[in-house]
């Protein structure tokens, strides 16, 4: 353990990373709004490309969306789905730059400057909404729920179903207290050599 | 604030979100490997698909690697990524399923079933990474250093300077002690009524 060289404390650690754990079963214990909130108003600081904050997220709440989006999932994460107390679509808005004004307060231009092509949306929304996935999972960890994010399903089927052409869904993410059997063992990590080369 | 609602502790939500931030100026305190080690130590959980943890890192430490990096750097990057303590190029391997066997020993036939054809792995390399990435700076924060992500740089070029075709770059990121004038005034946030709807 290198707990000690770390700044945030051994209980966050745990909570956050060390502990924490896909969970692929879930207690009855509902999710609430005020809940996703907290998440939102701490993981909205996490940093991306010119503010730019492309991450959207469909909170699947009612028994006919929840059995729309379990048709689209693939076989091995249907009964997780829709079982677990929420379900949240995230997915990339390609259109961000219509927020980027406001978002960017201090340099208006870059709307313009390095967004007006699509394909050039395209890929930084998808690098940027991915960044705010991991800080939207760990978000879910410090609100002492379990994250079971997963991309074992039909995008294209997702996107037309819940979605439109300029939001692309990168995953769906089970939330919840862990239930019973809620993973399975812990899998091995790359070592730092294997990861860190140094130039 | 909504501090109250999640389990996370105060001190440790402004450590990693609240109060971390983009840095632009860094002390010349070093940062050193075992820094790195139990960075990595930390982050290396968070979750990814099939446990593939594609993300690989190349720290840029000699004076002459510094010199080929800050050359590929869009100007306004330049000074910072020349000043910081350490910076950090940060990859996608697209061939990450030759570890697969080793980090799903319980479903070894994965990297044949899921990831044989490339364009495959590079699109689950990319968001997979991207999610590490973002770990990468919380943990950062985690160990009390500010990270300055940077996606304003010449990516072909860094990929042919420091890495191969296998690996494809995502950002690079300055890693220190924040310095005077660090950073900018924060940049306003999406509500989470522009962010989350509910089906």
């Amino acid at each position: 353990m290198s707990t000690h060289a770390l700044t945030l404390d051994a209980a966050a650690q745990d909570l956050l990373f060390r502990e924490a754990r896909t969970a692929n079963a879930f207690t009855d214990e509902p999710v609430t709004d005020a809940q996703l909130r907290a998440v939102y108003d701490l993981v909205k600081y996490g940093p991306t490309a010119f503010n730019q904050s492309p991450l959207r997220v469909v909170l699947v709440r009612t028994p006919e969306a929840r059995q729309r989006l379990v048709a689209h999932m693939d076989e091995g994460n249907r009964a997780k789905t829709a079982a677990a107390p929420l379900v949240a679509i995230l997915a990339a808005d390609n259109e961000f730059h219509a927020e980027l004004p406001s978002l960017l307060p201090h340099f208006p231009q870059a709307a313009d400057l390095f967004f007006a092509e699509r394909p050039v949306r395209e890929q930084s929304a998808l690098l940027n909404a991915a960044l705010q996935a991991a800080y939207f999972i760990v978000g879910v960890r410090a609100a002492g729920l379990a994250a079971g994010p997963m991309t074992g399903l039909d995008f294209a089927g997702v996107q037309k179903e819940f979605l439109d052409e300029d939001h692309t869904p990168l995953m769906v993410v089970n939330i919840g207290r862990p239930g019973e059997n809620a993973w399975y063992p812990r899998s091995p990590r790359l070592d730092y050599d294997q990861v860190v080369t140094t130039v």
